[in-house]
């Protein structure tokens, strides 16, 4: 199980909104587990949109999008979801019944586009919120509202198990050119191991480096943190964490 | 002049960090009147980070990478820009030279990595840094570290000359569904015009939905606000901005 996420949203890339679900997504989904492998920010346009959603499919098995979905003109996601699946675009009567209900005397010509899906999607209802998230293979449409996004990623969350993985941070005295023989060395004989090599240039902190060590086995990961020791001047590691 | 984003980090992607430098791109950019098309987070991996400035590049003119440069196994952008622009990677004298000015004693073999560089690239020297930024083909390497993202991309900012653009925003009473006819009748006959439409749930607001509306001419702003306006309900617009 692995998750991308396609941020759908002009108000973004123009600066007028700061992007919150982007962030959001990340830390739920680490929480849960789940290993993001991309995160693509793009405008309200069918093009761009069908492109991310294409690209986002062939890097992981799940994908959430968040935005573009409404009864507007630049509410175009279900649209391209839809390109990108090669499905067409179906209105599902179980969605009439729902925009109908809500929004009563309101629901116009331009609301009932709410109940429009991709061919196939199904709804994952969530308390609180009368619009369902739509699902389609794989895909999970999410609206851009922050509060609303936050709400439906739960009933998302609760379709994917992923599972925990261990970390070790390693703080150290070196700078990255000193440093970076032994982490090849290691890095080259378990490339299984995701180790990660943040320098810092704060005079103010101690450690030059922060060196992080993850794997879902935490014994793998104390193994490999041990071999990094090793291999560094004695006392180059001034803490772990 | 157009622009998109390549932001290279594991450590984003997996909570550690929060990314700093895409939000301060999206700004900087806006403040330039550059068009951002395109933000995209990808892991530490060759291929991904191949496929991503690919991408970038069919979507836009100029492209910002943040991240993966340095000298440690986890540094692969170098790389990954020469295998999206087909070039090979080659040693720069100069940037040899710099790196063991910089080093002295320290600049292992590792940190010579640091002089490495898809064949024919040019450096854009900055204040205030001894590394610069390696640009090929309308790609720009950036540091990740974002105090060396931020001074790094003024000098990318200086080769970029964008234009401002005018933008209106109209506060509105009504919900989305009641406005989607009006707001699509004017978004079909002006598609140059970038129209915007955020609803909002807080009833403690007075406005349900805020529209934008943008152009590089304030004239035709104007007009396209003017004729939204009277499309809506009398009193619809509580206020502009």
């Amino acid at each position: 199980v692995t998750a991308a996420g396609v941020v759908i949203g002009n108000e973004i890339l123009t600066a007028k909104v700061e992007d919150l679900n982007g962030p959001y997504l990340i830390k739920r989904l680490r929480e849960r587990g789940v290993p993001l492998r991309l995160l693509i920010v793009v405008p309200d346009e069918v093009d761009a949109i069908v492109d991310a959603i294409v690209r986002a499919r062939r890097s992981a098995s799940h994908v959430i999008t968040s935005g573009g979905i409404g009864p507007t003109h630049d509410d175009v996601t279900v649209r391209a979801v839809a390109m990108a699946l090669a499905r067409p675009v179906v209105r599902l009567p179980e969605m009439e019944a729902m925009v109908r209900e809500h929004y009563g005397a309101k629901a116009t010509p331009e609301a009932m586009r709410l109940a429009d899906a991709p061919q196939g999607a199904r709804l994952l209802r969530q308390e609180g919120v009368w619009y369902p998230v739509l699902a389609c293979e794989g895909v999970f449409m999410l609206p851009g509202v922050p509060s609303l996004f936050r709400l439906q990623l739960e009933a998302v969350l609760g379709e994917l198990q992923g599972e925990p993985i261990a970390l070790r941070i390693l703080f150290v005295s070196h700078g990255e050119p000193e440093i970076a023989g032994a982490l090849d060395a290691v890095a080259l004989s378990r490339p299984e191991v995701s180790i990660g090599s943040y320098p810092q240039f704060d005079r103010a902190l101690d450690f030059k480096v922060k060196v992080t060590i993850e794997h879902k086995d935490p014994a793998v990961v104390e193994e490999v943190a041990a071999r990094i020791t090793a291999l560094l001047p004695p006392g180059a590691v001034l803490r772990t964490q």
